[in-house]
């Protein structure tokens, strides 16, 4: 601790980042943010922007960077991204952004940053154009935990041949997180054919009973198959997940 | 109308079928059982045994056998299907019975019914085990009014092969009533690889959230292909509307 | 295949039609184009414009005319519509397009395209103005896969005798799709009626509990005559199960 | 006030008696009666015996009889039925009891009770077999309050001709209580053909999705005609809330 | 008919109002209007403008006066209220119209309409400011049948002082409708206070669980007094049921 | 501690109990009783019944007997009880014990035990005969925190009167727990009369739509006036809540 | 009485103030305010602005200033402030205003007006920054009614030991408001901490299945420690709870 | 292939034995056994006792015996497990059973299995004694499958130092498999604590709003931290995931 403070009092460290390091948050406007979760749970802090302001958003990637090196916040829009960009212009003028508009996915790395490098595959599976956004936020979740993204898209069971013309690839990753809106079938399906943990990522397409994703959800919970699910259109969640068997599968090669 | 008023005063006809003849339904103590249906609707009228007296199915099948000439009953259990049995011994004994207690179906024909034979396949799919009973239900529909059956079961997603071995059988029905519990995605698979209609029929499996068939019927609403679908464990309605399928198939055949 | 890899190779025909002969898909920018699936299936492949951008569509529908001959989109707005008439005036100056504002159908056919045509009739019912669009939806699947639409229009059971007086045009059909909203009692007063099989489509009118559609599907799962449903709004899934059904009768009349 | 208590000194009123009449309510081991209710509200208090022990259902008709002259209550099943009876064969020796095991209604008169006469009819109308115990309960409760009942039964709309078979029985009446299970649809039927109130009573018949009478309630809530709704099997109100009816019609009359 | 035929040829008839007369409704480009359902029905036929176009409004509304001398639209706004009065200067310039936008309800009678004029009076009752658009539909639809409109407003059971000071005017009325959200609790008070007819008018007030008028409709479902119940927000159909109790009530009044 | 220690070695202390002293719980065969919870939390540790078999509730209130001096069980039938006792009397010959089968709630006390005495009164209010069970349940976790208990019964809304004529006895207790079945007005009528904290408890009466409770707690939660709430029948969980505020009271007048 | 109608006549009272003296209410043209409430109910009546027109919610107010002195008004916006403002300024120009856009609430007092001052704390607690609206709802209520606000934000289970590090101020208050959205858990774990009550606010946070504080209010119903819960976002009641358990600590800690 | 045909010639191998060989499953009288499921998908095929008769789960276990070595069952009862264990006796004298009433796992291996051995740990945790069930299934799955199982028993938030005394335990695990009923927050407020993958499974305990199950899943699909989950009472499916992990880490550790 005195280490901290003597870096504190030399002004060789923010006072955001002290407490950071000393009560394991930090505090800021729009609220505190958890900076030894990463450390502690393995996983990122990501900021969901749903029902935040801008400045919020800005606010909290920002001491997420000051406290932790890098920043991700979800659910993004072009506004929003504009405003964390600015501010983070601002406050982190050596720090790199990063925004993909059609996953929604906001990312931020101080220049100091070394990013975790993970020896394992994560596939992430669409079955169709609607899954884009949530299998793009599972795979940021899984490429920030510093596992390799092997994407298999387009291989709804409609056409089941897509998804068997995939059968290699699908067998190649060490889990696989595996997207699904409408009936939510494909999880089902691929589950039956793979040795490895499958995790079923619900997607709120559909329309009229059962939409929004609620059919999927319940086809996952009700699988005949073995797998586990995360909410409807939570990507961050699936993809963080399967960033955790990642780092176990990793930690164990190193072993 | 008069040849029936004749009949009736000759003795020659039951007060009952004259009623069925002339006002198109037959009053019994257990209620009125519609007798022009079948001529209608081209679907016979089955009595559902959930919820009424054993006695009421007995008066209700012995009505059907009186005016059409045969008679089913479903969800029936063996005391029922016995007090039916010893109804139809005493009111018409030229009747033959059948009772399947796997399935729940009673089946009464009297001596001179000419039974229907259409020229017409309906597949009637299972997924696993649990489904036994409301396909067994949907296949004594189509039995009914006359199409041949053709059964294929156990052929889950969980181990595609399975399905994927009787991809020729399934192809060569006219029509598929495909079966399917829990979550439901039999059909869907199924509808993506033939060209002939395919009716769903959820089946009240499974557990927990989206149980009781929900998940399955909410994924049929959902499918991501061309389907249609029944209420769960409607088994008796999923095979008299392939039974009508087959007959408009069977006349144009004719035609 | 090699006759497809040399048409390649000559130049008359796009890398786009190759694939799509040789694997059955065609990849674009916004995802796979599943071009066997009319052939497999007997039903075309929809774009269903809900979710997806202007671009988005106006890219599926392209590969669709490329890939099959001709394209179908649903649930369009006027402003979709205009992109994907421009895209396709761009890539196929040949191809005709057709677009109606009340059900929200886009269509497009190459000039080479020689449109299916049944020997079989398919009536489309709706109870009232509510029901307009899915009901279009549905007789546009159905005419794109060539029988012949016979149109029943506002005869809600509320005015009774408005269904009766067309009870002629509804037994010469030879299957019904019959939409209806709010306690949606219609498809279960027809399928009383005629002898051929009833396709019932719930339709999201109506407000409070049971809104959104809810209560017409469950009245249609509940029916107490004999009738499948698709989902709230489906009007295009309807209409293709009549086209499979339409199909099966062509063809067995022809047989 | 002074007359009651000079009947309770003088041993020509029950102490139950005299509180009713003083406080409008009775105290009793198994809670309090409500004996001003019927005066107050134009309706007799029924004891619903579900979920209450023979003992208690006893214990209030008992206090109704005594304080009301007649008692009614509902649910009853024959043991329950017997345990009354016997009770009050024991505190009210003159009274008479009646009970009907089809509807499960118990009732019970006083020897000096004047049951009310009305100068209304209500319609009770039944769809099937399934619906006989709520639509009993209803004609009770109409019966109780004095207004005639005219039955009109098994009319179902999966054979429209037996309700326009009916027409003018249903015309007859000042108001209509129509049961319907499954889909619901008969009471929206009907209330397109007549011009009096219709009260919709849905029944809990049915299974799978929208089972237990929601289906059937959700569709008169939507119903596209004019009528209002009890709760699933809630027959007793459909037919005191007619009875309400018929008492404003009778004092009309009279007036 | 020879007379309506006569009359049409001598141009003194519309083709529409002969259609009317003949086939009991009139066919316009909005669809049809059900010009006999206030003659078999009792009932003026509303338009509902939800999900209606301006035009298609001012089409059926323009029908209903052409056909039955009157015309009612409901949940109308100001723009759509502006299109259907233009329209009808044009088509009936004899005809007035009124417009209420507190209460969403218009208005329009041809200058020989002949309103009805009924011998009854019907209470309507509001809890608070948040039932004003529903209720102040059914006192429209009461008002356009005839009888006697008596507002009591403001009675919320959270001041039931409020409620008690009004229980004169409550106890006047014929039938009351009794609106009210949130948890729905005064229609289950007064319903014990009177002993007319009450009809509940569940409104979508509220939020949360229960909200959307849910709880209020369940409350009225499980109210332990005796009423009847509409849908959430159904204020026409409240107010046209009370209007056909007090057409019952005047014809015997009459009588 | 050592104090602990030396009273286990000297045997005036059990295992159990030194454990409890030390761990804060106390580990059985049923699992791990949470000896700490009064004091930490000032509740008593209650053991709920339902899904327990007896030797299971045996285990666990011989536990809570000899960590705490007195046990409590909830929702106990009477084989249960008889266990129960039956245990204790060869366990903790001095402990007394307390069944009421109305209730379901069982109570033991050792010799020792000296139970708190809180200087406040909570009024425990019923609508009707059904509230019984959790009424007295609440009733019980009351009294067993020592605060006095005023019963308040049968003043449903129904007969509003009722409840008015015991306005004096509601308005003098500290706080109110208020249970309601079917449509749960009443806790909502009191609220709007009194000035203390009033705790809603939703009573699992109704049937149909809403019922099991659900129209009644969602009724709660609407409430336009101000008052918490519980689950359904959780009427340990009320009276408690009620008994934490009873010690607030208690504590601030003694303080 | 006298007195009032003596200063009316005097021109020293308004119509408005005399009214709500003589009848408890006042009547304007937004409806009435319940002017009593505040005395009856020891709450001050706040104005839900939800739904309401500004103008409507400036009438309101005003009457609850000229009433009772002060007003509250939630969910205003800063248009509906504004609008309010003016109309005080106008009607009230000694009356002081007070808005905070984050929670939306608005606060307006008279010159004259003496605030309560309790001597009681109530602890308002969040888990994040979603929480803010709904809590800062809570605290205002609080505040309004005299307790003293102990905010303790941003100790969301996720990161446990956040909430331990406030487990000394969570302990100093008299009672708790516990605000979480998504599963809510934070009111649970702290309910197992302390030992004053504790009031549950579930937060419409959150996304997919139990989104919109579904999740949040099913898990305090749920809860395995004693607590109560209001509806979802009800701050407003919540706090008021809170402030009435506060009232009751005062007025003993008084006594 | 041979090889299976000439050692089923040679009456080595039974025919069920070759079938599974050669298809991949075996077809019983019950059936068809996935024989292939366990090599393909690494999880052993498990029989679901629910719904099935005991005679179906014997025939069952006893296929997987012939053909994979093992057999498990779920939801077993005694009755089930006596006659399970009688046709394994008479079909294959050399396997050993085992069966756990508690847990409701049956278990079979034939003399010559080699059961797996996974060098990895998996925590089965529990909150309380309603857990055992599906906490047991899970951690007989795990077993199965090879795993260590840790378990961690009654660690349930309501008394939060019983999860932090155990806090090393959980961090030793590979993967947590944790169990919770009622609210469910155990495994997010584990899950917070350690950096390992977390599987929620929801409990079937509770009752009233939420109950069986509901609150626990729709919490854990809110979770504020990263964990995936299964089914209410899905124990088997989150101890094979929980195994799957395990199997991959174990793998990992090999290689």
């Amino acid at each position: 601790m005195r280490e901290t403070l003597e870096a504190l009092a030399a002004g060789e460290l923010s006072v955001t980042a002290a407490e950071a390091r000393l009560a394991g948050y930090a505090t800021g406007e729009a609220g505190r943010f958890d900076a030894a979760r990463e450390h502690r749970r393995g996983v990122p802090e990501a900021v969901l922007a749903d029902g935040k302001s801008a400045d919020e958003v800005a606010e909290l990637v920002s001491l997420a960077v000051e406290t932790t090196g890098h920043g991700l916040a979800t659910r993004v829009d072009q506004p929003i991204a504009d405003t964390v960009h600015d501010r983070l212009a601002a406050d982190r003028p050596d720090a790199t952004t990063e925004f993909d508009e059609r996953t929604g996915v906001f990312r931020a790395r101080a220049a100091e940053y070394d990013p975790p490098d993970l020896d394992a595959v994560v596939g992430v599976v669409t079955a169709g154009t609607a899954d884009t956004k949530p299998a793009g936020e599972a795979a940021a979740a899984v490429a920030e935990m510093g596992a390799t993204v092997e994407r298999i898209d387009d291989v709804g069971v409609a056409g089941l041949h897509r998804a068997l013309d995939r059968l290699d690839d699908l067998r190649r990753a060490d889990v696989l997180v595996v997207a699904a809106g409408r009936e939510g079938a494909l999880p089902t399906v691929l589950a039956g054919l793979v040795d490895v943990p499958v995790i079923g990522l619900p997607v709120a397409s559909g329309y009229g009973h059962g939409g929004d994703g609620e059919a999927a959800l319940a086809g996952l919970l009700q699988s005949c198959t073995v797998l586990t699910t995360v909410n409807v259109d939570a990507g961050f969640v699936a993809g963080a997940q399967a960033g955790l068997v990642a780092r176990a599968i990793d930690a164990a090669r190193d072993g």
